[in-house]
């Protein structure tokens, strides 16, 4: 059986509980409470050294963590992950895209603004960062305005998008400045098996 | 024929080269200055909407962008990355925590100090991003004390961490304090059809 670390209002974590749902696995959850530092125990870290969650446990012995390794890792062989090389090099182009133009920039001021008070981050970092996340969303709204997915299909590189995107409001955007991104959203959540956020 | 859009002292571009020379693929060079503004071009846009290199033009109309995708496409069906699926994803996450955990706390810190002046970075940002470099340099250092590479063996998870970390110590880092590093490192430069990041 799966047992899936996580800590319920993160993005990274509800990526891989969304495609869990969507392929009918069933998995054992577990919350882990980062603001209580329960990623950085000696038993969790044995788990994964980096201390992190998203964080899938085999059942074996095996574990395997980053959300979106954790993505591929499931969605190999289904339809949430397309065989053909090139279609596959693109969406991995969209998945590195997401953790490191886009996560940092939309997922890092909503967690700051949601669970820190001001003063315990900084302001003018939060600014780069809303200004950058900006950027990264003109970059998913041009895609957008030509194509329905980020891929040939309804997939993975959605999932990865979608997690934080649909939230970024909490993190100082303004969707309704990218309106091809918007019903985009509806499109995802209109897929089969979706579940939200606070689902589990 | 290929054609890599780079910068010359850029790890992410590194790694395509060192991967390119290593596989024995000829390619044509352009350097585009990320200084001089010429990764922001309508023209530069136009391949790549998120406006960064390294940039990947397989000669007919189609465009790669984002190191470690280039890397797997570019991997594929050879040995430098596993056929075996858990191994894959095992590599996966080693991707990932670079361009995550690894590439902006160590590339960034470096980017920083060799090519702004004091005043033209923030101090408190640059020790944070350090003491998260120092975290991620003491992951590596746990997972190669029982392992010679970042996979099965000598592949494109070691080119990916490997262009940051050994330049390291220009973002502020002191290898001294990872031997299991050092050693990788020197295993690394010794793999045959080794380049460094000063070579095209």
């Amino acid at each position: 059986m799966l047992t899936l670390y996580d800590f319920k209002s993160s993005g990274n974590g509800y990526k891989v509980r969304l495609l869990l749902h969507q392929l009918r696995l069933p998995f054992i959850y577990v919350e882990t409470n980062i603001l209580k530092g329960e990623t950085q125990t000696p038993q969790f870290l044995e788990m994964n050294p980096n201390g992190k969650v998203p964080l899938l446990s085999l059942g074996d012995g095996r574990f395997l963590a980053e959300s979106n390794a954790i993505l591929l890792h499931l969605a190999e062989g289904t339809r949430f992950l397309p065989s053909d090389s090139w279609q596959k090099s693109k969406l991995y182009e969209w998945l590195f895209f997401e953790q490191y133009s886009h996560e940092p920039n939309i997922a890092t001021p909503r967690f700051w603004k949601n669970y820190l008070k001001v003063g315990e981050y900084d302001e003018e970092e939060l600014k780069r960062r809303q200004l950058a996340g900006r950027k990264a969303l003109a970059v998913m709204e041009k895609h957008l305005q030509e194509q329905k997915f980020f891929g040939p299909q309804y997939g993975i590189a959605d999932i990865a998008l979608y997690a934080y995107t649909h939230k970024a409001e909490e993190g100082g955007q303004i969707l309704d400045d990218f309106p091809a991104i918007k019903d985009w959203i509806d499109r995802v959540k209109s897929q089969p098996g979706h579940v939200t956020i606070e689902d589990i």
